[in-house]
């Protein structure tokens, strides 16, 4: 049995313990909130969960072996740093910290400790994201060309990060779990319109060590919603549309096939179009698997996937992006 | 009556023959390519209409007043330049030049000669940009905010430039005639996968002298066809989807309010999301607005929409986006 | 303060109890259900509700005034004849009961003991059909001349009713509230494939007084789900997409323009198409308006929009398709 | 070489002559029409074929061999039977005939005197009714359960026939093509709103030999435009969307599996959700295909699978089905 105490009440942590209250062999022992109403709405839900506005309670509290932190990421490293040194396993939001180097000392922290960190990226888990996986795995798409997201809405304003903080994590957590190349340098570019300088719109290209490239388009002022990944490879191409209430996933036997005759100089290009593929996506929730994954690698020793050095790449990512945007587009290399 | 040549009938010649010769007004009296097989076309289409070979003897030829140049853009500085030297007024594909310099002297005889230059913008003249460019003037959508097009399919490839060269066109001329605002500089990234280092998937952000933003995502390497762009503006937003059978243009009453009040630091957003509106778009083909809006200008002494300058503009971001591309986003000024 | 008590904790008991638990001046007391372990569910969500396997215990509790019947259709007439003997007002699961004269029987004892009935006809309280309800009394359609309904998809198959009982009902309960014409006689037609001679796809044609006309395609075996309304009006036409994430509402600006000159026997139709336009629905819970509305009517003595009357016609409706049904197609009168 | 003569040259006449004239082995001699401009429109785009406004001119002509009749149905019969009577073969438009004994009649009269008889149901021509036809024979879909089709948009009003006989020949030769069993009864509802008791709205739906089911939905009234076809299959299930620009068939591995255990009296239903796979189509002109099709059966001696009896099947449901719309869904015998 593990026991699991929750640090923040807000939008996400209602799920955080919804679901890793349900788990066989796992109980949310403690929850932790400065808002007196958030733990008022805990108890009513939850009578059997005890509840604190002293951070620092539940953090050295003996009946917990793993502290999940959801607040604010300017908060992450204190908190986490805390918690493993008091001997607690964490399950830290995305993004794991502000800075890469909070996120390699908590890292070497976690390693030294024997101490288990995971990042929320829990899109890793939902059923679209391990097919994909899969379909990359199992050489369907054949070597990937280019990996492009658009993750547009009228977004929530955040008051203390830009739209890259706020919504590039989860392209790039998947990003980083797809594709096995090496990324080599970042180029932002994005603008502010309302938010005292903290862009609102911004467009991130990855480049990788191979003529792989990735791109995302992030942007809190759009007036519908989308969220569509294109994945070309040389196989086969994807298209992801996470808004469709059906056949989210689509494989086109769509290409190009390269002729080069000896001697000529010229290029024979001809196209393939197929068959269209919408394979069925598992429908389990995503929080539930990933909650079941941490304690499946606690249990069991395993090296989860979304581990602390996921966070970091994640996070090198987004400081290179930032630096990136601030200089209108200058190559930042990783 | 308004004489014509045409020089080139390959993909887009048949549809500029069948135009200008349909006018009131306008006859088209001679064309030329160099591939024969191209001046049968002709002669069966159009057994009243002379072919030739011989592009010299189209350019100087007594019977005609305007030169069409739908040739690779490689030759329209020759071939304009030829025209517009034997007193010809002209009307060139886009991309209007290879190179800026190109088209400031063509722009520059033009005027000296009083010979008017066309660049064929065809996007100006269809129902959805003449609603927009509307919809903008009057003022329904505020300031705005970013202009974002994606512009992606399985491409032609293209043996002699890149994507950047061949879809770009589109999405800068239509940008040049909605925006008011003047670009500054372009960031662009890429990648090439097949095609002797010819990019086939390219981002380009445009910065302006406010903080609007453009960015054009184009892409020969898409199992989808997808032709959309989002302009957001401080009062309204519109999405035009230009492959949707019905509906093109969908203006949404949603944005951003801000609110400061004094001597608070935090932001006070809230969001508005009112009624969607679709407004009938015009079915009239663009190409014979601007075929009949060219007769106007040569007629009535108009200045074009779609003049000389406006092509200049084209190629000069084109050349930007070109020279940042090589140096993997590298911020270059207009 | 009402009090209430809830029979049936299946599939929609958990959405009735919370709602009407959850409403200022109500309260569910008691909830009945002749499974176990849906009345440990019952417990787990709700320390404070009791629980009981016995319905007579829960119809004659003291403790409350109102009783909600949410078991299958065959049981509704006994349950709530029972409850308003025991002088307590009753909200009935759409459809109201199994025959057209246990309906009639029933209004007739609550308007005798002036208690209130109400079938749960909650789609009247979605923001889409109070939308398409303002619409039509504003005149915004004009007179209407079709309803066109189609509810498709791969369903769960009822073991006691066919599909126009389970799907039907919907559509029937909209229709009768949105058309204020008078329905005359039904033609139904459709087919059984696997459920014991259970209709599994039937089609129905609702002939009114004058020539407006309705039609309802209901469909267990679909293997897409569709849920999309036409209303032709002869001012404007909408179409209603249930599925679709925005925009559920559209108003098209298109109809049919005839003119008959005098002396001239031949037609002249003209087509007009206008602009398109979406208002924005509201998002509030239908089931948590309806409730209010029942409150609404108890304590103010008002007529439920979906009072026993409109419950009776809905099933009146029924019969006569289940009876043209089975006689493939004959017309049979309301 | 086949010479051809084409009577009727409106709205689909100019595609008739532009596909039989292109064919190896065809040629148009002769187009009949009483209209003045429209045998200008052919002379303008064809020097070569001779124009007549004398129908007996061309049937009679000695240069052809085959006449096709793309004129109003209720012409068909007579100017069928005159071209038979003068030896030539016939090519008739959809709906074959106005009454099933003409159509009989016309048949018996090819039988006898050796002339093919083709009626233009040029959907069973198309790439998706092709892949359909396929997919049925391999068995992919299993035993058919129910064929839907709906059929709406602002229709062209006819002066002269109702929606029945404009819009449903397509989906009644298209369902004829595809399902091989027998039906044995129709039975329609529909209304008039505009046209002088021609009805504008019509629903239809067939009985066959077995529990497969057969439904229309016809309307010149829609404010949008719908070609959709959902076909039920115990094995699969096929959604054919006509409009969309791309993968126009899906096919899904959606359905019920029924187990019914002995001596339990309940049905134990379960559902199979799988993958869905959208066939590449072919692109070719269904009218271009239709004419070498019938080449090769005067050719050949081959039987055209839109014959004079095809033609005929469909008449006669067309008629049943006006029959009981007059009856108000009345229970017509095939």
């Amino acid at each position: 049995m593990v026991n699991v105490g929750v640090i923040g009440y807000g939008y996400w942590g209602p799920n955080l313990v919804r679901n890793f209250n349900s788990l066989d062999g796992s109980r949310v022992k403690l929850v932790c909130d400065i808002d007196e109403s958030a733990l008022k709405r805990v108890k009513r839900a939850y009578p059997g969960i005890q509840v604190t506005q002293d951070v620092n309670e539940l953090i050295s509290s003996k009946n917990i072996d793993a502290v999940i932190i959801a607040t604010p990421v300017i908060t992450h490293y204190e908190l986490a740093k805390k918690a493993l040194g008091e001997g607690k396993h964490v399950f830290v939001e995305k993004p794991f910290t502000y800075k890469a180097e909070q996120a390699e000392e908590l890292i070497e922290i976690g390693e030294k400790k024997r101490l288990k960190i995971m990042v929320d990226h829990t899109f890793l888990f939902t059923g679209a994201v391990r097919k994909i996986k899969q379909l990359i795995e199992e050489g369907v798409l054949g070597n990937l060309l280019y990996f492009d997201s658009i993750r547009v809405n009228l977004g929530l304003f955040q008051h203390d990060v830009n739209v890259v903080w706020d919504l590039a994590p989860h392209d790039l957590s998947i990003m980083d779990y797809l594709i096995k190349d090496q990324p080599i340098a970042v180029v932002a570019t994005g603008e502010a319109h309302y938010n005292h300088g903290l862009e609102d719109v911004a467009y991130i290209t990855i480049y990788f060590s191979r003529n792989m490239i990735a791109h995302l388009n992030v942007n809190w002022l759009s007036p519908v919603k989308i969220r569509t990944v294109l994945i070309g490879g040389d196989k086969k191409m994807l298209v992801w549309d996470d808004i469709a209430p059906d056949d989210k996933i689509k494989i086109y036997d769509k290409g190009v096939e390269i002729e080069t005759k000896e001697g000529v100089y010229d290029l024979l290009v001809s196209y393939r179009s197929g068959d269209m593929w919408a394979p069925r996506i598992d429908q389990a929730e995503a929080l539930k698997l990933e909650a079941e994954h941490y304690f499946d690698c606690l249990e069991n020793g395993k090296k989860p996937i979304n581990d602390g050095m996921s966070g970091l790449r994640v996070v090198k990512m987004l400081e290179a992006a930032n630096k990136s945007l601030k200089k209108k587009g200058e190559l930042v290399y990783l």
